[in-house]
């Protein structure tokens, strides 16, 4: 088993990984929580997958209950938490009452959220079954829905009790949501470990044939990674913001085009793509960075290209992006393969490089 | 003029009481937001009834807006709050922009839900309108909504910058708004200060007509007690219950009555009623404890006797009152005039004592 402590002081808590790790959960459950009451949180795919590993996990608490909510990001909404706090209610959950989110990022976010918020706050745990909550979701303390208006614009910073790995739910995983996933991988070596993004290099087709090994090197890095940039700066005053890279052009695409047809990562693999390019257009990194970062987004069938739409649309959806503040942009951009570099930009300044040439 | 500050380490705050302190306001708010980056939210009665003042102190703002809801607890809802968040998202409120919440506790607890989620939480200030929500709201961070299965279900803990009192709100306050206020004032004396009771023994007719003096005193010395109980136990562990005395009840009778019909101080004051006479019930403390208690009530022309729903009715709303807990309530009793202590109690064992004799 590998592992990884995130330090947030009386906030702290562990990450677990391993392969076959589902049949240890029940019994650390029950070391954390003694009274023996959580609830299960979960999407239609996943509680079809592994209805039987589902229902067993939720008998073993005295609420018996799974909260099985639609799939999808379009369902990210203040109503799908309102009925997460509504079945809370029905079936008792009280102060002492975990919620075990088993699921993916967007229900991590929403059964995170109805934690941090559902009595003002109850404990949760999270099994996240896709690469992206694995190597993402999984620290940080990010929970939150969508408005019409605009990605994540509510939530809170709220940290779970303990995250459980298992690398056999990615087996299960189609091959774009494992891709999606990989893009954020890949944005841990550009921003943070050169030798980690030569390790990528390497390991292309090791990675795309899910191999275990590789995947607990790599979701183990992942996390330690995020865990030591967070841990440095909780609450995204500054620091943390590195972790945007790709995320500024990749979330307007998803806006742009609706949250349904371009998956995050796809969003993130092509931002990251385009940032690389404006940082050498600007002169702060060699042309290699780009060709690399390319190099190896094409070789695990990421998108390097982002969808036609015109510089004044993507201005328009920076503008009310969450890290947009009084008009300016903290946009993260790349002096090298392992070092990035915060700069303050406008949206126009920004779509400027959109399509140079 | 008074203050107290609130003590919760970088989490700390003062609330400043003075008769005609509004017009101090905008100069403080610039001091604590140089950007000047603020967005009031208000509710209608006050939005009418000091509309020109409101307009000023959002006009000093550069986003000069002013979001006005509707007024009245069945307003209190996820809904409403989801406006708020369009609202700010339309304005382009970034993590720079403080709401300044100008209100009573409805407006309080969703103006202060709303900064604690949006964005994943941007700074607020409070200037709370009402007696009720300057003794209660302005101290210990409680932010939330209510669900059709009960109240104040979905909330955070998130403290405001700063809280800024002027009494002068309380003129034009409705005498059944301002009694309300004076039941939350009673409970500080009971359970925590017993000079502080007699001082109320002795004031009922200042109180009653509002006077400057008296109110500054009152308002000081509940923030001041409500200040110490909850920096002694932030997120509700132990100490913090006994501010429920009175609340198991009354909250009961609320959700029964419909949030409408029964306003918060009324169910607080019969439910301390109540609780004074389980309390000398069960041995706790002698009979002059409920009889100085229900002579102060009605002297101030608070209720001290319950609507009659059966014990059964009653038990059913108390087991899912969010402070539950494994089917056991922690039910705050009194020892003596300012002293609570708590019990662990069913719904059951409480709603036996509604009808004796």
């Amino acid at each position: 088993m590998k592992s990884v402590q995130v330090q947030l002081e009386d906030r702290s808590y562990d990450i677990d990984i391993q392969a076959g790790f589902w049949k240890k959960i029940p019994a650390q459950l029950v070391r954390l929580f003694p009274h023996r009451s959580w609830v299960v949180v979960t999407a239609k795919p996943i509680a079809r997958l592994y209805a039987e590993k589902l229902k067993s996990l939720a008998a073993l608490s005295v609420l018996n209950k799974m909260i099985v909510l639609p799939d999808g990001e379009k369902y990210k909404t203040l109503q799908t938490v309102e009925k997460i706090y509504q079945s809370l209610v029905r079936c008792k959950a009280d102060r002492q009452t975990a919620i075990v989110v088993v699921g993916g990022g967007v229900v991590g976010d929403m059964g995170g959220f109805a934690a941090a918020t559902y009595l003002r706050g109850i404990p949760f745990v999270q099994v996240p079954t896709t690469l992206l909550a694995q190597v993402d979701s999984s620290v940080g303390g990010k929970t939150g829905v969508d408005l019409m208006e605009g990605k994540n614009l509510v939530g809170a910073f709220y940290q779970p009790q303990w995250v459980a790995i298992d690398t056999d739910f990615l087996k299960t995983l189609s091959e774009r949501e494992y891709l999606c996933g990989l893009a954020e991988v890949v944005k841990y070596g550009v921003i943070w470990d050169s030798d980690f993004f030569s390790y990528l290099e390497k390991n292309v087709s090791g990675l795309l044939a899910r191999k275990n090994s590789i995947l607990e090197t790599v979701i183990q890095r992942s996390c330690a990674i995020k865990a030591e940039v967070v841990s440095k700066d909780e609450r995204e005053g500054g620091l943390r913001a590195i972790l945007n890279f790709g995320h500024t052009l990749g979330h307007a695409v998803e806006t742009l085009t609706g949250y349904d047809k371009i998956k995050h990562g796809e969003g993130v693999a092509c931002g990251m793509a385009f940032a690389a390019r404006l940082s050498f257009a600007r002169g702060l990194c060699p042309q290699t960075v780009s060709q690399r970062l390319e190099k190896l987004l094409v070789a695990l069938g990421l998108p390097v290209t982002w969808p036609s739409f015109s510089k004044s649309q993507y201005a328009r959806v920076m503008s009310v992006d969450k890290k947009a503040s009084a008009g300016t942009i903290n946009y993260v951009a790349v002096r090298n393969i392992g070092e990035a570099v915060m700069l303050k930009m406008t949206p126009q300044e920004i779509t400027h490089y959109l399509y140079l040439k």
